[in-house]
This record gives C-alpha cells, sequence and structure tokens, in this order.
C-alpha cells in the first residue's frame, strides 16, 4: 500500500511541536491546578503527575523513539539502541504516571479502574510492555550476523511496526480522552465552559493529536530529509 | 514501509464488528436514553440521533466505504462507483447527525461549539467533505484513459490514501471523546459509575475503536481473502 511523504522534514515538526505541547501540560498542572506531589494531603497534587508523565513519557518520549530512526543520522546499530533506550524510558515514566492515578484514587477514596479511559490505559501499558520486550528479545538478542535468526528479525519487522503505530494511536487517543475527561470533571464541579483553563486543556489535547498525527506520518513516509 | 497483514479475512472481521456496535448503540439510545425523535419537547430524544446517525454514518459506512476495494468481489470500476455512493451516505448521515446536536442545543438553550469532541468534529466533517469532493473530481471526472490525467491520479493516490485514513481515524477518535463526554454529564447528574449503561457505552466505545482499527488494517494490508 503506497502511504507517506517524502522530501519533507517530518522529523522536524515533530520536534517542534512537542515544545509547546511540553510547556502546556505544564503550564496547566503547575499554573491552573496548583503543582505536582508525589506525598501531599492536597491529594489532587498527586493526581497532577498523572498527565504530565503520560503526556511527556509516552507520547513525546515515546513518539520520539519511533522516529528516532528517521530523525537522527547515526549507524543502524546506534539508532537501534537509541529507539530501545527511548522506549524504555517512556515505558517507566508511563508506569509511574499510571501509579500516581492509582495512588490519588486510593489516597481519596475513589474507585479504580472504573472508566474506559483506565480500561484502553492498562491496555495500552501493557501493549508497550509487551512490545518492548518483544523488540528487545527479537532485534536486540538474536542480533545482526548471527545466521538463522535474521530470517526470524526480518519476518518480524512488519508486525513489529504495525503493532507499535497502533499502540502509539491508542495511547494518543486514550490521552485526549483522559484530558476530556479531566476537563469535564472540573466543569461539573464549577469550571465555567469558556474558562481559559479549558481553551488551554482542549488545545494541549490538539497538540497531542497533531504531535501523534507527525510521528505516525514520519514513521510511514519513505524517508525523511532531516 | 513494510506493512499490513495477508491471508486474514481481514474485512470479514469488520463487517462482523458493525453488527454488535450497531446494536449497541440503538439500544443505548432507544432502551437506556428514551429514544430519537427529531421533533419533540423532551429535547435529549432529538440529541440522541446524534450518537447513532454518527456511529453508523461516519463510523460503520464510512469504515465499509473505506474497504470496499478489498472487500467486494467486483470490477474496479464497480468498486469505485460504490467507494463514492458509500463515503456520500457516510457524510450525509454525519451531517444529519451533526445538525441533530445543534438542533438540541439551539433548543435547550445550550451553547454550541464549546468543546474539543464539537472543534475537531467539524474538522472532521469538513475534511470528510473536501476529501470526498476531491475524490470525485481526480477519480471520477478524470475517468480511466482520457490521456494526461491518469498521471495526476496515480500522483493523487497515496495522498488520497493517507488523507482518508487519516480522517478517518480522526473520526473513530472524536466518537470515543463523544461517548466518554456524553458518559460523564450523565454521572454527574446521577447516573452511578458502575451502571449497567456506563459498561454498554464504553463497550460501544470499545468496539468502535475495535472496528476502526480493522478498517485501517484491512486498507494497508496487500490483500484480503474476503
Ligand atoms: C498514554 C496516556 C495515558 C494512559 C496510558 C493513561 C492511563 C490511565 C490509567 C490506567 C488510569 C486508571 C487509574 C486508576 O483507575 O486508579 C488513568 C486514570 C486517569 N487518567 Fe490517564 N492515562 C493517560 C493519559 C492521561 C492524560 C493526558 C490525562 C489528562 C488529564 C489523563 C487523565 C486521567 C484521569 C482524569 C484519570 C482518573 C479517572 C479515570 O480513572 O478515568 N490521563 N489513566
Ligand atoms: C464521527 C463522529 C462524530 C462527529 C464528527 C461528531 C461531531 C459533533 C459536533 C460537530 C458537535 C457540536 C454540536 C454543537 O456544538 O451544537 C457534537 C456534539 C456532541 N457530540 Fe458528537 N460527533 C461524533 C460522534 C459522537 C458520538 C458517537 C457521541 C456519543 C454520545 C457524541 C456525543 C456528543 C455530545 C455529548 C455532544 C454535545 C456536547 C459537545 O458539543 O461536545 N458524538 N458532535
Amino acid at each position: 500500500m503506497a502511504l507517506g511523504v517524502s522530501g519533507f522534514p517530518l522529523t522536524m515538526v515533530v520536534h517542534i511541536l512537542a515544545i509547546p505541547a511540553i510547556i502546556m501540560v505544564l503550564v496547566w498542572n503547575i499554573h491552573f491546578r496548583g503543582g505536582l506531589s508525589w506525598n501531599s494531603s492536597n491529594k489532587p497534587l498527586i493526581f497532577n503527575i498523572h498527565p504530565v508523565l503520560m503526556l511527556i513519557g509516552v507520547i513525546i518520549i515515546g513518539g520520539e523513539a519511533i522516529i528516532s530512526y528517521k530523525s537522527l543520522p547515526l549507524k543502524k546499530k546506534n539508532k537501534k539502541l537509541i529507539h530501545l533506550v527511548l522506549h524504555g524510558m517512556a515505558l517507566t515514566l508511563g508506569i509511574i504516571g499510571i501509579y500516581s492515578a492509582f495512588k490519588f484514587h486510593n489516597e481519596s477514596g475513589i474507585d479504580n479502574l472504573y472508566s474506559l479511559h483506565s480500561w484502553l490505559g492498562i491496555g495500552v501499558i501493557i501493549l508497550y510492555g509487551i512490545q518492548w520486550i518483544l523488540g528487545f528479545v527479537v532485534f536486540m538478542y538474536h542480533g545482526d550476523g548471527d545466521g538463522g535468526s535474521s530470517s526470524l528479525r526480518s519476518k518480524a519487522v512488519p508486525w513489529h511496526v504495525l503493532m507499535g503505530l497502533s499502540v502509539y494511536l491508542l495511547a494518543v487517543g486514550n490521552a485526549s480522552l483522559g484530558f476530556v475527561e479531566k476537563l469535564t470533571f472540573l466543569q461539573s464541579s464549577g469550571l465555567p465552559k469558556h474558562a481559559s483553563e479549558a481553551l488551554l486543556v482542549n488545545f494541549t489535547a490538539i497538540l497531542t493529536i497533531l504531535y501523534g498525527f507527525f510521528v505516525v506520518l514520519s514513521a510511514v513516509s519513505p524517508s525523511s530529509t532531516i
């Protein structure tokens, strides 16, 4: 199937979109939502870690991991290592970020896992972990030049790409669900519909979607100039 | 980029997933939400048309339109026509569905276009319309065998596929946002978090995402057995 675009600095667009997205999620949680804290009697500050780590970890660093083969002027072997390490960081930050949502719920007497967002979220992080482990075993352990396994590697590539992009898009969609859910909670406890905070949250979600779009576009495109 | 799966009846999975999705959105709106009505003093019945038409129109019929090249055992020319007509139906039902959300808002004194869902929704339907018109002009009007324009056609294909799949995925993500938003509204006006209705809505959303996944997988896969 013919897909993708060439001759356009797609990966540069990804790097650039990351900057306002990171700034906006921080401004939202630190300025509007009162800050981030791991231990606090003000329990919502514990929750605030969740969107920050999910966005910066899974979406931004995970996205940079996906495009690292296209964006870096390095040898294949080094790019492989960077791809693996960046995904490892994304996964770790994602697990800590989910833990902070559970911690907030537990310390505030709120149920866990009652929403579509939370179920998809668990699905995303489990698939992300499986994908990481499979990638590690198949592409790293069975390194180049050790005979028979290189045919396993080349057969695994399309599946790895397909599953990787699917899980990533699910993460992007799920992050948008998270933003909308949190905003609707805030609005049902009094935040006006047209508050500047609502605009900020919605535009962070739009940037997230745009970022994810350019990550996938970079990945499926034949090559990238930058 | 190597993507996709072959030898698996992907388009059959799409047809089959459509059935419970349609049943569930109807059961939700007719049984749990009181029914569908274009004119009623019970204004929420006007809104109920919105999820039903968006899901059946844009997601299900739009998805069937996308996979029609793969799923139908017909001549290219006939498949083209069916692709165009199904997308035309999806677009029409989508416009009527959005109109019903506006109608409900206007007759209930609720603002229009205050949410991420509504902005993305307007974006989706405009892009869907542009894509339909461009497809019509490029692929239908410049029919096969009229010389120079066939090179325009073949250059346009990857863009048409890329934009088509992107708009479709955005529609799928946006439908999920819609389900979550509506459910959160209902919960903030008293629906218990674990009501069977909540489960129904969330599973309809999961089916929607799964359906969209198999539509895109069918489209990017090299071929399909059924
Ligand atoms: C890839 C990104 C994300 C994943 C995988 C994810 C995953 C999760 C999981 C597993 C939970 C359940 C915690 C529990 O039940 O105790 C949760 C809760 C929550 N998340 Fe996220 N999240 C992501 C991004 C976001 C973002 C960006 C926001 C924006 C504010 C957000 C908002 C929420 C909210 C409001 C809850 C609590 C309500 C609920 O459980 O639905 N999430 N998330
Ligand atoms: C492709 C699918 C969809 C598109 C393009 C779409 C588009 C839109 C648009 C443009 C509006 C704004 C109406 C106004 O401001 O007056 C809207 C409102 C709404 N939609 Fe959808 N919709 C879709 C699917 C759904 C689904 C499946 C649901 C599930 C219940 C849903 C729930 C809502 C709700 C609750 C509103 C009113 C609140 C708001 O404006 O955000 N939508 N939709």
